[in-house]
């Protein structure tokens, strides 16, 4: 009676309004007497604007106001899209003004125009003359932590933030094991390059609040956050989310939302929208952070770990945003995979002018498991071990207690994905067939290789962060549903998901369910928001029990009207039958219409839920990489890979699917092309889609995915995490078969060309 | 510790924004890619569309499409804005096409052009031919009544129903009394004039359902009549109401916005708007009835009324709308204000040729207690007791049961009102001043009298209708709330006396109440909408037991979390106080935080009602008029006027006031001037609104009014209808004060300039 929607692939509910472009963006939404403003940003990364001349910027038709910092509140706040904590310690680092004349990372926002066309604003910026006063560059935390280095918070060092967690004995197992490998890794930093670049527009609404229409993953949380940067009480914000063009992350920190406002508030609250360009996108908002690894892991002879250590620094750049919590959780995940007798795991974050890191799809992890898998790797060969074995041999076992998360990982299949893997990927067969295919002398310019990488990530935050979700459902007179959510659909489907969760829980068919594209924090049950590839979990819950309120009140109504008792009747497919028997009592539209029309039972039918989830769950998975390397261009095709996800019951096998692949495709290129390079100043080099190397259908081979299926004890539907997942395990999987194939070990992502033409000259093979 | 703010003046929430433009009203909502709908109205009042001749009106640059009756579907609905009814006997009458060859009324829809501008529209409207087939026009009920009359609708008799209810023996009682007193009566024709002006605009929403954004008082009604016109499930379709300017009953009749959402249809689901002009509304909408009372009503010499006799006839016009509604109620109003021995009320209600006749306010009241309220003062002149104080002899006394409409009058404060209006108005001195001032032979061409007359109204439409209205709050993180409502803001100010009443109930202060100007049927709790003068009274339940809920769960929170009993907790002015001695707790917004955020307490609160309410309360109430007749001209001015209202407890006196002295206005006009008129085939000749007379400023003295407050023991608040009741009573009390000044019965509103100077005439005084 269950299941006859959840787990079958049903058509996206926005597929026909994206497909004809009937699906309303932020940008859009028609506004009338609509205001543009633009930033002035800063052309040195680090100093201070000593003055500014406005003269003729002023005099450009079509200038409304020109916004300098002094004009709009001067209260720091925090950007990351994180639930507001009263825990002090928790609180995100709060560094950042809306306008600043303190620069701390090169197209800092200095001041604003606002106009009556993009172009006059434009046109405005160009004309404002300014001063600074310039202080040294750090773009490499080791030189922002170097004695005497200046602080670039004034109020902070630039070590914003260090841990250290693990357990054991770490240098007596080192010193126990037959053989410890120690690398160095570096990682680069990608930019989420997300469709739709950030926008909003925000006015004075009739109830004189303030409106923001924006392009967000959370807007509650960018409600609470505009109401904390502008100082007015949150109450006086209502956020609307429509359609959203991807946020990979970058939309889970609120950069331009407080600014839009303000600009707003100075012009009378007429309706000012920020709309950033390509650009302005790529350089100036969040990337994923730069992470140095110093990994040393322990092995004795016969493959079995005895102990790692990790030395880690992250590259926060100007801003804190995410901060710590990106590079401080890798020993959580580290300690999820591996058995070992000790993990050392201990991260700075360190500021630094390069552009600030954020959020990005996968949190930090596939930095850590690039690192470790990589190294891992390198323990195998160490041993003479084959990876996939290697692994196999000190894989968690399910059920293992976690005491770094304080969490089980009840449902853990690493193990499966990596023998599913194996045999779906011909691994033992392409292994031998990659080092015939290297021993022909024609293939003296081409080597290949086959990688394997694993990963492990949680669903949602808890017990780090906070997991409060709401879902309210309403009965419609002909037996449909409307389903509202404060989660937020961002492409990647979730709203199709929980529809179906709902039809499933409600004994409906899918199509009974009605969703809205907008999320607006005014009427939406509060959730978080998108991020921590947590709502088909979390939000799950909220939708299940709303659910299962509205199904018990649905048939409680019935018994009334059809004089039943209440546990002989059961809803399918949009009838009441009885439960023994499956013979109908009536359609479900009939208790509908009498629960708005008949006079004696006519009171409406809504359900709403709010749930606050105390658990989690890991989900696994793994990479198989087949590559080819030119020896002589560096120049890295991948030849085939394979994705293996444990993520528990898949709620929509189509929409799961298109999860992994753009996932694969994400980290592909993390692994192979995509890093965003500055000069020695700060300046960006390649803030465009021509330079920045996104892959495109050409680069990337057809790739191939499986799903261990299983049903997590803990998961609404026995689901597990999946949208991020797919992205943590291709760079490692990548760089292993790079060395399979070549013997060279690259220890920095990406492998773009020129790296790897330099490491292929340096290890002798050209 | 109740009553903080109900009762109180507090500023509309919606004032700043509509004294400043900031408001949107259904026009004023950008729309990208609208196109313009006009439809060609029918130039004949009865008969049918012989052919089309489009040939030119096609080829108008602009046009986009031409659509005739064929093309819409063709189901016949009902408009009148009812709930939907099982009952078949209460169903409204399905007579109506979007579109149609078959015409009842002059103006009746036989095309519409859809065009990228306006312009063009009206243009092919021009170039569009038709050729027509004559029948016969009825603009008299009699004439369609009489033998031999074509039927207007061909399944349907000309009489749609006709009513008898009483009791007692009336010959019997008549044939007793020592006086019998019988009148014909007649009423004119008022239209709503509302501001603005029916507007509505549809277009297919990304999830592929029809969204219709439209000025109407019942977007719940408006969202299932739209399904039955359109034959697809009530829930593909979602109105929306945002701002609306006034709509007096007129927009409790779903008229253009069916035809909206089929233009769009044909239009590929593009926005389509149709947007009457002042004179499509005013003649091609509704009307009040128009009514024929034949009214006997038998007196004792001591002044004890006996009996009463109606017979009425109620020009439905071309459509049933709100049909025989209308004319069949009065027989309850006429009982629950005098006590007789026997009543015998007979109507019938009939289609005729002319505009059809719909809801306006009032409902059918202010045509029967014109008709009663002269005849009752007739019989006090013909006993010779004076007008009040022969009322007062025959008033219902409080507690009354009323057995036409099964209800209790428990709160029924007629006499009191009729007693402190007497004195206010300074009856007795005044009727004398009057006498004295006619009897100066200066004053020969103009007489000066007073009049009285009295009503009753009821709250909301129980027994006769359902009442089910719903309300939803919201707990904002800094202790605000969101007050969530499907009833109807239409101007009145219903939205902010919900604010207060929610205020008032859950212990904050007014301001901590945030509203929407829109009405989404998507996701609003259902409510009926704003007719019947039901909503503070029905939704003021809801919004109550919502407050309630909300309240209780509040202080279930804060009791887990200071571990304080809630039965010590109280809420008052925005904090959480011991019960017993207001001592403070905790502020309100720490709970609301928590509720958000806290790791063990965060779990966000809402509360919902939905209420089914099967009880009624009668409010009353009275005018006093002073006039002065211009024998020679038949000018009637109105001197002064007192309204005293028994509405209950009053919920906020300014937004009271105005709807008394709104209603007042629109009651002298109906009693002096407004009434639309039609030549012999049905045209209309007076649809703008210089011909159309509408009093204005000058028109007008200064009214008076009082209110006899009283805390109604059924109403949510203490308080009853008043929205529409200020209408009931002038145009008798003003008939009344002519009569009083000239002796002369004028048995036919408006007392229009033309129509005293012609009394005048008749009666030998000019």
């Amino acid at each position: 009676m269950t299941n006859r929607t959840v787990g079958k692939t049903e058509q996206r509910w926005d597929a026909v309004a994206k497909v004809t472009g009937q699906a309303n963006f932020t940008e859009d939404f028609p506004v009338n007497h609509l205001l543009h403003a633009k930033m002035l940003r800063a052309t040195i990364a680090h100093g201070k604007v000593k003055a500014y001349d406005l003269s003729e910027a002023e005099n450009i038709p079509g200038v409304v106001k020109i916004v300098l910092p002094e004009d709009v509140p001067q209260t720091k706040y925090a950007t990351a899209g994180h639930p507001y904590s009263w825990n002090r310690q928790k609180k995100d680092i709060e560094d950042r003004l809306m306008l600043s004349r303190n620069i701390h990372v090169y197209g800092d926002e200095i001041a604003a125009v606002v106009a009556k066309t993009e172009l006059a604003a434009e046109k405005a910026l160009n004309k404002i003359k300014v001063e600074y006063e310039e202080y040294p560059v750090y773009l490499d935390p080791k030189a922002a932590m170097a004695k005497g280095a200046m602080r670039i918070h004034e109020e902070r060092d630039n070590v914003i933030a260090s841990t250290k967690v693990g357990y054991g004995e770490l240098e007596d197992e080192l010193e126990k094991s037959e053989h410890v490998v120690n690398e160095q890794l570096h990682t680069g930093i990608q930019q989420h390059a997300h469709m739709e670049n950030q926008v909003a527009v925000a006015y004075r609404g009739a109830d004189q609040r303030w409106l923001c229409i924006s392009s967000t993953q959370i807007p509650h949380i960018c409600r609470r956050i505009c109401g904390e940067a502008l100082g007015i009480p949150w109450s006086q914000i209502r956020i609307k989310k429509p359609f959203i063009g991807g946020g990979f992350g970058n939309k889970q920190d609120v950069t331009i939302e407080p600014l839009t406002i303000a600009l707003s508030m100075l012009c009378g609250g007429k309706p000012v929208q920020i709309k950033l360009t390509r650009e302005e996108s790529l350089a100036f908002t969040r990337t994923r952070h730069a992470i140095d690894y110093d990994v040393r892991i322990g092995v004795k002879t016969d493959g079995t770990i005895t102990g790692m250590d990790f030395k880690v620094i992250s590259n926060q750049g100007g801003y804190a945003s995410h901060g710590h919590a990106i590079g401080g959780k890798g020993g959580t995940f580290i300690n999820s995979m591996y058995t070992m007798n000790s993990l050392n795991y201990e991260a700075k974050t360190v500021y630094t002018n390069q552009q600030a890191a954020g959020a990005m799809r996968g949190y930090g992890i596939p930095q850590v498991m690039y690192a470790l898998e990589s190294v891992v790797d390198d323990c195998a060969d160490e041993v003479g071990i084959d990876p996939v074995e290697f692994r196999l041999k000190n894989t968690r076992a399910e059920g293992f207690f976690n005491t770094l998360s304080n969490l089980y990982q009840f449902d853990f299949k690493l193990a499966e994905c990596l023998k599913k893997g194996r045999e779906a990927f011909d691994w033992d067969h392409k292994r031998k067939a990659c080092q015939a295919f290297n021993a022909q002398p024609e293939n003296k310019d081409h080597k290949r290789g086959v990688g394997v990488g694993s990963f492990s990530y949680g669903s949602g935050t808890y017990p780090f962060g906070l997991e409060v979700s709401g879902a309210r459902l309403i009965l419609i007179q002909d037996g449909s549903f409307k389903l509202m959510l404060g989660s937020t659909e961002i492409g990647q489907g979730a709203d199709t998901a929980f529809a179906q969760m709902a039809a499933d829980t409600l004994g409906v068919t899918y199509d009974k369910i009605i969703r809205d594209a907008m999320t607006d924090t005014d009427i939406d049950p509060f959730d978080t928001g998108a991020y921590a590839s947590r709502q088909t979990y979390v939000t799950g819950f909220a939708v299940k029990e709303a659910a299962e309120k509205m199904k018990a009140k649905i048939i409680k109504r019935a018994s009334e009207i059809y004089d039943i008792r209440p546990e002989y009747i059961e809803i399918i497919e949009n009838n009441l039958v009885y439960a023994h028997n499956e013979q109908l009592i009536a359609p479900l539209a009939d208790v509908a219409l009498a629960s708005f029309y008949s006079p004696e039972h006519g009171q409406t039918i809504v359900a709403e839920s709010s749930v606050n989830i105390h658990h989690n769950s890991y989900a696994s998975g793994c990479t198989f990489a087949e590559v080819d390397v030119d020896i002589q261009t560096g120049r890295v095709t991948l030849l085939s890979m394979l994705n293996v996800h444990d993520s528990g019951k898949i709620i929509n096998p189509l929409l799961a699917t298109g999860q992994v692949e753009g996932g694969m495709a994400m980290g592909a290129a993390y692994g192979l092309s995509e890093t965003l390079r500055y000069d020695a100043k700060g300046k960006i080099l390649n803030n465009n889609l021509l330079d920045y190397k996104i892959p495109t259908m050409m680069d990337l081979p057809d790739f191939d995915h499986l799903f261990v299926e299983s049903v997590d004890p803990l998961g609404p539907y026995g689901n597990k995490s999946l949208g991020e997942n797919p992205i943590c395990s291709p760079a490692g999987a990548i760089r292993n078969a790079v060395k399979h194939a070549t013997g060279v070990k690259i220890n920095e992502i990406p492998l773009a060309t020129q790296t790897v033409f330099e490491k292929m000259k340096a290890a002798g093979l050209i």
